[in-house]
């Protein structure tokens, strides 16, 4: 159950994500739970036929659900939507902005802030961070607890860093950027070149940008560019432990899934989709709105609006039909053997 | 070579692990080796062949070997077990149980803790860690330094948070859980709807669960449910750089290793044993006991007592048989080309 | 861009890296760039054909190039080299190198530093590190802000560790070791036993060694031996998000790309080159100057100078064959089922 700082009267959950409603009119919500957990100030929703039981005999003050539930829940106060999960998370997404926007800017005490770095107002900066010369955060943004801001980083306004996030130096976040906890921004890009018996290093001195809007999770790392920047395009959302190597150019509002990597130089679109694990080798081209299935490795240029799959990336059909010829590959095999036993016969 | 802070006498050791012993009486113990590191103070154990030379030869102080040894062993101090490994590894664990329970509960005047956190008695909460309000840590149990830990998180007795792990909030952790330093817990789930343009977030306001006995390795992630709670079952052992998203319920007593990947809402049941970089699609079952081979992509569910492999995951007996096949095909291919021109005269 | 610290005159630069200057000679440069944004202090440089144009028209006040492309870019100042991009990185190299060399190492007043550890001259540690006791650092070294480092760790000359990285008690770092950003290292091998109804842990006493001139990215972790060592051998370079089990040896000057996997006990000879993603079973060996290819598998020993791929990774000319061949499995599948339909006839 998640309890939210302000509780909300029913008049307003209807005006906030509408609804028609069917229930007592002094209702007040503050929560939002699972049907076995919530309780008189609990709202949860229904939206298939096997959660119906339980939400009959939960004690959820507020119930949102289609019309074609309405009979079943009837001992409940009902708010009718065509699209429960939607309505619920909307009325969510209102609630956390309230908080977020109640919330008063502070900069922690502890917090070790260069006097060559400029902070913008309603800046909040937690314990222990550190925030080098030359680096400028814009108004509103969070800078949680233990993270590590290097010099010349420009951080936007209304940024979230939750704790313990890393940026090297150069890097650029535009506005909304949301980086979670233990993401590395602008790490050196894997680049060495055997020059005899060693391996010699080629030295890394482009940054890392990344547009407003973009969302990334936990530990992921995206690599600075060698010269020029890795950068990733407005509105794009990467998951938890991903890899982006040096200057890779990713474009706007792709969904890059857990583990995901990109060797340097990958070019990937607007609007693609890259499932878990997904690998992509360097210096190739995924095309806008292509779809990669989990695990899939990449190894060349990938049209735009492909379904790719396997390894290696293959029209996602076409995979299809080879996994299922796989399956009778051992029998195909013994046909095989014993037509090479006839034919020597 | 680690040496321990309570030396132990011979009659000590064998009350501890048992055995059947040849030596001096007044033999002494501090340290575990390496044959070729060891000095008279250190025990090493032998339980293959090929270490026999070099054991005879070094200089530990007493070898725990088999009976089979005894004779080529037989100039050094013996202790005669049926298992030397694990009879060793069980002393050990005695060693590290005693530095563990003579360390003296500290809280560091640099920690930052929230008159708002309740802190048990023999807590130890280390350097630069910062504890926020709402906050529950329970008896016995270690913060070690830098660690972030986010509001109303519930931290039971006796668990262990190596440095720099973060743990976001209203998270629970029962007892015993041990996190190894850079675990992420509770940052949001990836979930995103793209609403015409844009990918909307849908709000991530569940927590995570993890139960007794849980061990996690070093920067493995952890998400937080959407609504509800991700929840990892009592005795659950996770390996490094794991990504577990939001909703996913795992059983007991499993092993997942490295770099494994779980979409959300997957559910694993009880001594399932994930090798290394295995993929699971999302809200798919995978049974008890199930065993899955290294880097097998997991997109259906998974029958208990299953030994699976490969991509897509299929019973291991059958793509052992298709990869066996598989060595084949390019002669199977040619044969095939040859039909299919026979076919064309 | 990148602007360095100490500007460089056309003479020091020829002097410092060699070639055939065509140009002003009171030229003086201080930044790196991209031909776009470059300037009359700015240094870019060509080499293929695509890039002409776009430099012609640059304001670069040097464009180093071959001697293929002086007539087109004639109305620059222009250095003739062999190999404009390893000149311009050997220049980078050296004025990154005068930039470290003039900074003076500072101990930074919240920097934790117990009294029983030892630091030599010339060592910069960065804000709220915490360095236990028992540790030494070598004179030169960096350590960034946000470090915990544990008990009785050894670390060489020259080491950079960037912001949050993290060591565990007992771990030895050689000379100039560079460790990026969330690394990990000596975290607890994963080794659990069933017994009975529980996993137990084994213990893990052993360390990680990384020799002389390695280099490891963000977020990796090096597990600690369960008895005995890890091993990383001088001048191997460790990508992102790689995984060492415990008791791995690697040779020397071999290349680990981002979110490999290595199980427990892996031996990896010299110049061996690790696509991304690849995965090894444990206890096997991988010979020196092997290539395995990106996302393999490999389960069995690869002799040396192997070049291997897939999953199961196999010799790579028969894995192209049956990656070829797999485009007309279906085709071969449907012409098997005719077969074995005229036989039923």
């Amino acid at each position: 159950m998640r309890t939210f700082a302000k509780p909300l009267g029913i008049a307003e959950i209807i005006q906030l994500i509408g609804g028609d409603y069917k229930g007592e009119s002094s209702l007040v919500i503050k929560s939002v739970a699972q049907a076995a957990e919530a309780d008189a100030q609990s709202v949860i929703f229904v939206d298939q036929e096997k959660y119906l039981q339980v939400s009959a005999a939960s004690n959820a003050g507020l119930i949102i659900c289609t019309e074609a539930y309405a009979e079943e829940l009837g001992n409940h106060n009902l708010l009718l939507v065509e699209k429960p999960y939607f309505a619920l998370m909307k009325l969510v997404s209102i609630w956390l902005h309230l908080e977020t926007h109640s919330r008063i800017a502070e900069i922690h005490p502890t917090a070790i802030i260069s006097p060559l770095a400029v902070i913008a107002e309603g800046v909040t900066i937690g314990a222990y961070t550190v925030i080098e010369a030359g680096t400028k955060i814009g108004k509103g943004s969070i800078v949680a607890s233990g993270c590590q801001i290097g010099k010349n980083v420009s951080i936007g306004s209304n940024c979230h860093l939750y704790p313990a996030v890393t940026i090297y130096e150069d890097c650029v976040l535009q506005d909304r950027v949301v980086l979670h906890s233990g993401v590395v921004i602008g790490a050196d890009g894997f680049g060495f070149l055997l020059d005899g018996a060693k391996q010699v290093k080629i030295p890394q001195i482009g940054n890392v940008i990344i547009n407003n809007d973009v969302e990334i999770g936990a530990n992921t790392c995206i690599d600075r560019g060698t010269i020029g920047s890795t950068i990733i395009g407005e509105g794009t959302k990467i998951d938890n432990l991903v890899q982006i190597g040096h200057n890779c150019l990713i474009g706007k509002h792709s969904i890059l899934c857990a583990q995901v990597g990109l060797a340097g130089s990958t070019i990937v679109g607007d609007y693609v989709y890259l499932a878990g694990q997904v690998g992509a080798a360097g210096h190739i081209k995924i095309g806008d709105r292509a779809m990669i299935g989990a695990q899939s490795g990449i190894s060349n240029d990938i049209p735009e609006d492909a379904r790719c799959l396997g390894y290696p990336a293959r029209d996602a059909g076409l995979m299809k039909r080879i996994m299922a010829a796989e399956m009778s590959l051992p029998d195909m095999y013994k046909a095989y053997r014993r037509s090479l036993k006839k034919e020597g016969d």
